[in-house]
């Protein structure tokens, strides 16, 4: 990444007055492109007793399991990114309940922003993204074959949170 | 924006083959340029029954007042973003407390993570992007020159909460 957005002439990595952080400006227009961190929407999507996973038919961690998730675009809230997430990856309509994890994953620049919520009339399919996608009771869970640690520690909130019978909204740092 | 950010060629405005949306695509190297919303992280700071507010020395609302928040950066975590905008706009340690306010503003792209704290041994002054700080009670709150809803929004629940005893975490969507 190293020519400018506006005008397409080369830019130069340096930290722009009054700030404390390396840009890429503009040699030439002076355009600042700021890089920050992106937002990943998605689900937990539950169905009576039942979780709902997609297996991604796309990389990283193709063939594993995962939970409707992915980058929030503009003009969209987080409940309509998890929402269209969740259409997109299992073709299931979800009924959003409440905020439910979060995670900041620092290493990559990512923040996670997962709800929880129903699947209404217990309908899904397979989105283009996925190769497959279950409904899964808590003996059922994969979790050798999970694709990311945020899946794992949103399924173990959920399950545990299940048991107590109150589901706290848990903030977290992922650092490996 | 219309240049490749890799290679400085004219980008082209399409929807890419298995997507939906219209993105940036250089038209020589086949670069996609995504746009995401941005993450704005900042605290309602409070020290014995009053809440800390800068007065903007920068544009948008030069001179108006606003809780210290800012643009979230890579590599940080939210919370640490929020402590590094209280130290930035007010040159105050914030200890934070809990995850409090959350906004989607959809129309802009941005979404708000607020978190409450207290201000560490109740010191503060002004950062670069401040003309001043100040510590406020409730009946000295400048309501007629704050400078966005999110920050009415966030004092308007932090009196009320306080004034329950309970402070829950609130998401809303801002669509003015």
């Amino acid at each position: 990444m190293s020519f400018c957005l506006k005008c397409g002439q080369q830019g130069q990595i340096l930290i722009p007055e009054g700030d404390q952080r390396e840009r890429l400006v503009c040699a030439s227009c002076g355009h600042i492109h700021y890089e920050n961190p992106k937002v990943i929407c998605g689900a937990l999507v539950t169905h009576e007793d039942k979780v709902l996973l997609c297996r991604r038919a796309i990389e990283p961690r193709y063939g594993l399991w995962t939970l409707p998730a992915g980058f929030m675009e503009l003009h969209e809230t987080m409940e309509e990114g998890a929402a269209r997430e969740t259409w997109e990856e299992a073709e299931g309509v979800v009924n959003i309940e409440q905020l439910y994890c979060m995670y900041n994953i620092p290493r990559i620049g990512q923040i996670y922003v997962l709800f929880k919520g129903n699947l209404q009339d217990g309908q899904y399919g397979a989105g283009s993204e996925s190769l497959e996608c279950g409904l899964f009771r808590e003996d059922e869970i994969p979790w050798d074959e999970l694709a990311f640690p945020s899946v794992a520690r949103t399924l173990k909130h959920y399950f545990h949170d299940r048991q107590q019978g109150q589901f706290t909204i848990h903030l977290e740092t992922i650092s490996s």
